[in-house]
């Protein structure tokens, strides 16, 4: 089981991850992504819930139409852990051909 | 395309749904299911997915690990209409045999 990041590996981790932007006023990070369709939208939802459930690291997303944000943070050390950057790295593998 | 729902017809369909209620300061109504796990409400979300897409109406929701909170309401007309309410009905249709 990961711990809380550091700040410093906290600050390495964002660095190395596109786009993901700390949360205000909580120990977490959120990415908006936006595609052409509910159907894009959703099949990228899929895959997320597939791998997160594999993981057993769960997202925090809200979904409207073709929009998907996503907050993650690690409840069970109360911030930022590792399994939060794995799994954006995930995230944004998913979205990727959807984006392009 | 359904148009809004006057007062009245709003008032009815909200009797004859189940534990869904108006949004505060919206015209557009919510109800939060919480399921035993991801895997259960990620199933229900996708069984909800597939019945929008098909009708052409999408739902505005929120989920962390087994709850998920649904907001209707039609972007279209500015407000509840009666694809609101049958959406609605299925959704709580599609969430009964988890919660049984």
């Amino acid at each position: 089981m990961a711990g809380k990041l550091s700040e410093a590996e906290r600050e390495q981790a964002l660095k190395n991850l596109d786009g993901w932007t700390p949360v205000e006023g909580r120990d977490a990070i959120q990415k908006s992504f936006t595609f052409k369709t509910f159907s894009q939208a959703f099949g990228f939802m899929s895959r997320v819930a597939l791998a997160a459930e594999k993981m057993d690291h769960h997202p925090e997303w809200f979904n409207v139409y073709n929009r998907v944000d996503i907050t993650l943070s690690s409840h069970d050390v109360g911030g930022l852990s590792q399994r939060d950057i794995d799994l954006a790295g995930k995230i944004d593998r998913f979205a990727a051909p959807f984006l392009s």
